[in-house]
This record gives structure tokens, sequence and C-alpha cells, in this order.
């Protein structure tokens, strides 16, 4: 019999990173908490509603445009915190560095991180360092583990969804994974394309104040668009189906999906949240967003309905399409 | 110039890691918690005390006498968030695993994590999993942050140590170190010595329930005894002299050590604590961590003075010698 072994499309947030964590993780440490698969976790505490949320991150290169491994792992941590409308409260990080990694590139992911912290403004409470042979590493990799509050009146569930909700998102898609892609130089792409990393708790926080009645919200990151509509789509029962022509595509990011064969629905965000929202509150949910990011293209791109609970793309010629989740990347792992 | 690299030295827990929290992370994100550089951070909330732990694995072999990496994780953090007498709340994990890693190690490490999460007990609440390219990780990396809660009269701090406390130690030092070290096999040494990796939470809520007045504790993992005692010296300002006939070692951890000329008080351990009590509660400490650990050889190892802050050891054969923190590992990393 052929041993099973971890691929890198385990690690790609499609089908199959869904099913290591779904058939092999959660029912071993099978608690109400984990069985949500929310990207922050309530804990249960009598002190209050607290969410904890963790991530690992190995995006190579570790520097381009638009930010770092540093940034990405603070935006990332606190945009987790986000999707449950919690502020957060501390922050943790553990490096593991490949011998030999330069203490001067080490210096500038310490310095963006704290950057990026300070701006939030979250503290940086703990951490740990540890170092691994030459080749057992790739650099570096940084784990961020965030905590934060949500008040009580605030639950965000896919559960909450109810037909004819809007789902909006803060700007275009696949700028991150664009960015990557050319500054990995792979493919000889020359691009101006900047990754879209940014924290999203101020736009989350904004929504949530002027929508009280928003439903939930997901930071489009690995596996992109169709990834997190899918996961909610499962959660919720109902289907969604989103209109082609108003997903927010940057025309540079467009063309290099065009050379590669890539989807952008498929491609990973590092500051794009997707929101539902009852559709009476969907202008003013847009509104709060321009509010955070000005020049952002905030926008309705689809519908929530009763038909079959599957993710349906209508396209230009008014067609439409069905979108399943892809098993693994279109392309090596990029964050 | 040359440019300055990480070096394996800097992940050892002796003095270029203490170097590099100290003088590259800590100043960066420089706020109160973080400086007071405890193994568990408090975390400032109007929720009450919580206290924020995190650390990276990257421990070879991944299976071991008397552990795995995943027990190991479970333990080392559980173990931080009881320096501070906190009680385990909520655990997070983040796995960084080589693609073609087998998936039935990966299963063996989650039962194990399961199975030492649920003696404490205490649930993991989320988690996160990446997948990197084959001979970019060492099989799997495992990330844990646990979070605890701490009554309010409980401050453990070695800023409350005092002349003539007494230093107590649950059991025999080295056993971790010298059982990883015979698993590598690369010294061909036959051994029998079993890793003393073990949950101490339950062990430090006797010795706090015990004895109200202990002033600090830590678990005596990368660096050893030696490397704890060193950190305790400096943050309080006193001086600690342990007597070496009474620091307990196993007869075979003790002949590894003959045999490769290590020192058992820089030696690595994963279910030790160090704890600082008041001269006339040693008795009652010891008494108390004996109630939990029923084998365990728990006994007075050293004393606290206001002599010069430094460690030293008096030698069975009435002479003195100073022990500083050790600049690297005596070995390869093990932890």
């Amino acid at each position: 019999m052929k041993e099973e072994r971890i691929l890198l499309h385990h690690g790609s947030g499609g089908r199959l990173s869904r099913d290591l964590v779904q058939n092999e993780i959660v029912p071993v440490f099978d608690n109400p908490a984990l069985r949500r698969l929310e990207d922050a976790s309530p804990i249960e505490s009598s002190k209050g509603r607290m969410v904890m949320t963790t991530d690992s991150y190995v995006v190579q290169p570790l520097f381009f445009p638009g930010g770092d491994i540093g940034k990405l792992s603070i935006c990332g941590t606190v945009n987790d915190l986000a999707t449950a409308g919690a502020t957060p409260v501390a922050l943790s990080v553990g490096f593991i560095i490949e011998e030999g990694f330069a203490l001067s590139d080490f210096r500038r992911i310490l310095a963006s991180m704290k950057g990026t912290a300070d701006s939030i403004p979250v503290p940086l409470v703990t951490g740990d360092t540890k170092v691994v042979e030459k080749s057992k590493g790739d650099g570096i990799y940084v784990s961020t583990t965030g905590i934060g509050t949500v008040p009580r009146e605030i639950v965000l569930t896919p559960l909450k969804m109810r037909p004819g909700d809007a789902v909006v998102i803060n700007g275009p898609v696949g700028n991150h994974e664009a960015s990557i892609i050319c500054a990995r130089n792979e493919f000889s792409l020359q691009s101006t394309v900047v990754s879209d990393c940014a924290p999203l708790h101020g736009l989350m926080k904004a929504v949530i104040e002027n929508v009280p009645d928003t439903r939930c919200a997901r930071d489009a990151t690995r596996g992109g668009l169709a990834s997190v509509l899918t996961e909610i789509i499962e959660t919720s029962g109902y289907g969604i189906t989103l209109d082609d022509e108003s997903i927010p595509v940057d025309s540079d990011v467009q063309g290099i999906c065009d050379i590669l064969g890539m989807d952008p629905l498929l491609m990973a965000n590092e500051g794009k949240m997707v929101i539902i929202v009852p559709a009476e509150g969907a202008e003013t949910c847009i509104r709060a967003m321009r509010k955070s990011f000005p020049n952002a293209r905030a926008t309705i791109i689809g519908e929530v309905h009763d038909r079959a609970p599957q993710l349906t793309v209508r396209t230009r010629y008014g067609t439409s399409r069905i979108v399943t989740m892809p098993m693994g990347t279109q392309l090596p792992r990029i964050c």
C-alpha cells in the first residue's frame, strides 16, 4: 500500500487544505470552538468574549512590492481577528530562522512588523526564536497569534445569512498573488503590481458600526474569493451568485492572469474583506469601507439566494458558470 | 564589511539567544509586557489578568523515548503558562509541514497533542497549516501559543526574591537532552534514558496553594538550569549558590555527560520546574511537588544570597565554581 504523504497542495487553501483540516485535524481535537472553522475562534472564559487566531507565514520572496513577511504576518492575524469583529488586544510571534540568514534582513522584518503593529495599534507581548540548520528552512518562517475582544452584541456568522443579502468587497482582487508571482520573476513578467497587504480592523469596525446587522466577513487570502465564499456557502446552506462584471480586477492583474491562465477569483489577497450584509445595508457598508480606504473600489459583487448552495458566476455574456473550490494551488504557494 | 548572519547558536537558549532577543527584538517592539522577558507575558485587558506565551518546536528526531514533537509542544506551552501561576484556557497551533511528510506521522503527532491537551485539560481552539517545498523544512515544525488566567493575588517574579530563599527543583536534570542525543544515534550510545517531557501546571498549582509566598518559577528548558537561573539572577539582582551534590542527576544521564563532556546544568529539560520559595516554605514546596509527581526526587538545590549577582556551584570537594550562561549549545540543538 502506498503511504499517504503531505503534498504541497495540502497547503494551498483549496479543497485539499480543507480536507486535511476537516478530516485529519478537527476530528482529533474536536471541540465547539474549533468545529466552527472560523478564522478567529472564541475562547470560553469567565472574563468575557475573546477570540484567538493563529497563522504561519512561509511566503517567498520575503520582501515584495507592497510588503514583506513581517507586515504580512501582522496584517494577516489582525484581519483574522477582524472577521470576528474583534479589536486586537495582543500579538505573539514565533520565528523559525534558517542558519546563515542575514541579520540585516531580520532587522528589516522586525521593523516592518513593529510599524504595522503600531499602526493598529496592538502590542506584541511575547515571542520565541528558533534557529534551524542551513537547508532545513527557507530564510525565515513567521508564526503569529493574536487575541482580541468582541463586544457582546457582535456575533458574525454565515448562519445569520438570508436570501437577498448582498456580498460586498472593499476593492480589487488578485493583487497580492500577482505581485508575488512577479517578484519571484519565474515568468519574466515586468509589472508594477503591488500587494494589497493591509490591516482591515478599522474597515471592519466602521462597517459594523454603520451596519449593525452585518452577517459575516472573511478576508480572502489563500484560495482567494472562491475559497472563502465556498466555505461561507457550506456553513450557511445558501448559494451565492457573483456578477463577473462587478468584481473589481486591476488591468495589470488581469493581464498577468490572461498570460498565465489564472483565475482572479482563486488568487490570494491580503487586504480584501468579503462582507455579507442585508441588501438594504449594502450602500451604507460601501460608504463605511470607503471612509477607511478612500481610494478603494468597494462594491457589491453578488447576492445570496436559496437555490442550490453553490457559488455561481454570471458572466458578461449572460451565461453562468459554477465555481468549485480548487483542489490545490493554481501555481506555487504564495502566502 | 562582513555581513552579520544568524548562527545556530542564536537558537540555543544560551547567551547568543539572549543577545538576539534583548538587542534585536525587544528594543523594536518595546513595551512593558515584552520587556519583562517572562516565559508568559501579561495581557492588558479590561477582562482581568491573562497571560500569553508562544513557542516554536523544531526538535529532531520528531519521536523520541518519552515523547514526540506533539507532546513537547503542548507541555512546553502549558509549562510556560505555569511559570506565571496561570491556568491554561486555550491553545492554538501552527504547523509548517515539509512536502512529502508521511500522513501517518502527522496523525501520530496530532493524537499525541490531543492526549496531552486532554490530560491538562485545555482545548486547542484554532490552528493553521502550511506546507513548504521538499528540503525547505525538516518534516514538521510546530508553533503553539497558549493563553491562561491568573488569580489576581498571584504575582510570580524574581523581584520578590530575598536573600536566604531556597531554590527547589522537582527532579533530576538533563534527561530530555540526553534522550534526544541517544535517539539521534550520532554517537552510537546505547541508553534507556527517557525524556522528562511532562505538563507541570498541576505541580505549580499545588506549590502555589501550599506556599502562597512563592517568589517565582521557571521551566528549565533550552539552556538548562544554568540559563534560567542566570536570567533570574539578572532580574532579581541577587546571587544564587547551588550545592553540586544536591542537584539530582540520573546515573545514565551522568554517564552520557561524562562520555560527551557535557554539563548537566546546561542540558535541556521538558518537565523540570525551578521554583524559588522562602526558606521556611521549602519543605512544604517539596511535599506539594511530590504529591503531583509521586516518584519525582524533588529537592532543595541552592540558596539565594546578596553577595555577587552570579551563579555559583559549590562542588563536592568544598571548592566553588562560577557558572556563566553558555554562548551557544554544547551540542546540536535538541528542542
